[in-house]
This record gives C-alpha cells, sequence and structure tokens, in this order.
C-alpha cells in the first residue's frame, strides 16, 4: 500500500465527486506520480477522508478500470495495471478537446484571469509536455 | 433576435447538459460572438433545438445571468448586457484552473492524443490570446 494519493475535491463543486475523484488520480497516473502495481488504498478509507459515499468512490475507481488503469481484484481493492498505449485520438476526439480546452479558457477570462495569463499558463504546461 | 447561437450538446456525456448550454455560450460571449444588445432565443426554442426539457436551458440562462452577462426579463427571453470587468482571479482561483487544464491534458494524453500535439493545440490557443 503506498498510502493514499492526495486527492482533493470540492463538495460544492457542479462537477459530480465521481468524476473529480477520477479526474484527480487519472492525472497521477498519466503523470507516473502513481504506478503500476501500486495498491490503491480501499474505496472505504478514500470515502472516509473525503466525506464522499463509498459508492462514489467505487464508481470512480470503475471508471478507471474501464479505461485500462486498474485491476479490480474483488473485495481486495484496486492496483495499478500496466496500460496498453490508446489509440490515436480521432478526429472527433480531437475537436471535443479542443472545444473543451476553449471552454476553459472561456471560464478562465470570464473569471478574472488575464488573456496574457492564461496564454503563461498553456505556455508552460505545453513546455512540460514538450521541452 | 440574431437567431440561435450555435449550440451543440452531448447528451450521452456526463456533464451535464445544463453546463454545456451554459459552457457554450460563454465561449460566445467571452469571444465576442455574442455582443451586448443581442437577443438569445427562447428557453423553449434553444430546448426544442437540443432536445433537452427547458428548465434545462433556463437553468443555464440564469447562471450567465448569475455571472453577469445576461438580463433576464420575465416571459420575454435574454439579453445579452455589457459586463463589468470581472475582479481579478483570487490565488485560489488560479490553482483551481491550474489543475483543471492539468486534469484535461491528462484526459487529452489517456485519450490518444500525443504530448507534441497537445503542446501545440495549448501554444495555438495561447497565440491566439497573445498574438
Amino acid at each position: 500500500m503506498a498510502g493514499s494519493p492526495r486527492l482533493r475535491i470540492d463538495l460544492d463543486s457542479p462537477i459530480p465527486a465521481t468524476r473529480q475523484i477520477a479526474d484527480g488520480l487519472r492525472v497521477q497516473l498519466v503523470e507516473g506520480a502513481l504506478r503500476p502495481g501500486t495498491d490503491l488504498p480501499s474505496v472505504r478509507q478514500v470515502a472516509m477522508e473525503l466525506g464522499v459515499h463509498f459508492n462514489t468512490v467505487a464508481e470512480a475507481y470503475r471508471m478507471l478500470a474501464a479505461e485500462g488503469w486498474l485491476d479490480l481484484r474483488h473485495g481486495r481493492g484496486a492496483r495499478v495495471v500496466e496500460r496498453k498505449p490508446p489509440a490515436a485520438a480521432s478526429r472527433m476526439d480531437l475537436a471535443d478537446y479542443r472545444r473543451r480546452l476553449r471552454e476553459l479558457i472561456s471560464q478562465m477570462r470570464a473569471g478574472g484571469v488575464s488573456p496574457a495569463r492564461i496564454a503563461d499558463e498553456l505556455r508552460s504546461f505545453a513546455e512540460g509536455l514538450q521541452p
């Protein structure tokens, strides 16, 4: 057991807690902070720490298992597995990701982040991906 | 009446339709495709076009009105208004936006978009914000 992955969720957010948990864990899986072979803490443990129903956590684990990140062993929790490289995204997927990026940027602008600051953030993430 | 703003939503998405509608309209408001003085189509008209309940559209309009984009005139639809410039985002807001950007990038990587391609997309949006 590697201890609880650091996860933060916002119970006041309009984004369902299940999605917040899956999104937060996916970052750690993609970025390699959670490596194959790692046992995740039990659904009940995470649920208690986050103050959500254990079904909420179980559903997030199932989502990530369906994406190929986790092996759910009955009654014994979830283990990170080596994931097959995904098929290349389709043009439709790309258009959808681009739309979501554009929506997030609009939210940042509407929320009082200056275009210059947003551009800096985007460039800094680009740099992190492709130094 | 400027005609329906082009809006597309995905009824199979885990993102609630209300949020998809608000997010899509916000892009057009932020980017200036919907300008102050424009009358939005009625809630019922948009609901019919998108195949959702009219309450779903009404709630999205109310969200945007609460953000200062729309004036909802009882029974007569919604008009785009001049919005006060938002207060600068707090550090907490910025951290939240950064987290969401990171989550979206992880979703793209998990979904088979190469890091180089994602970096290109991010740089292209940055360029659009700050040529």
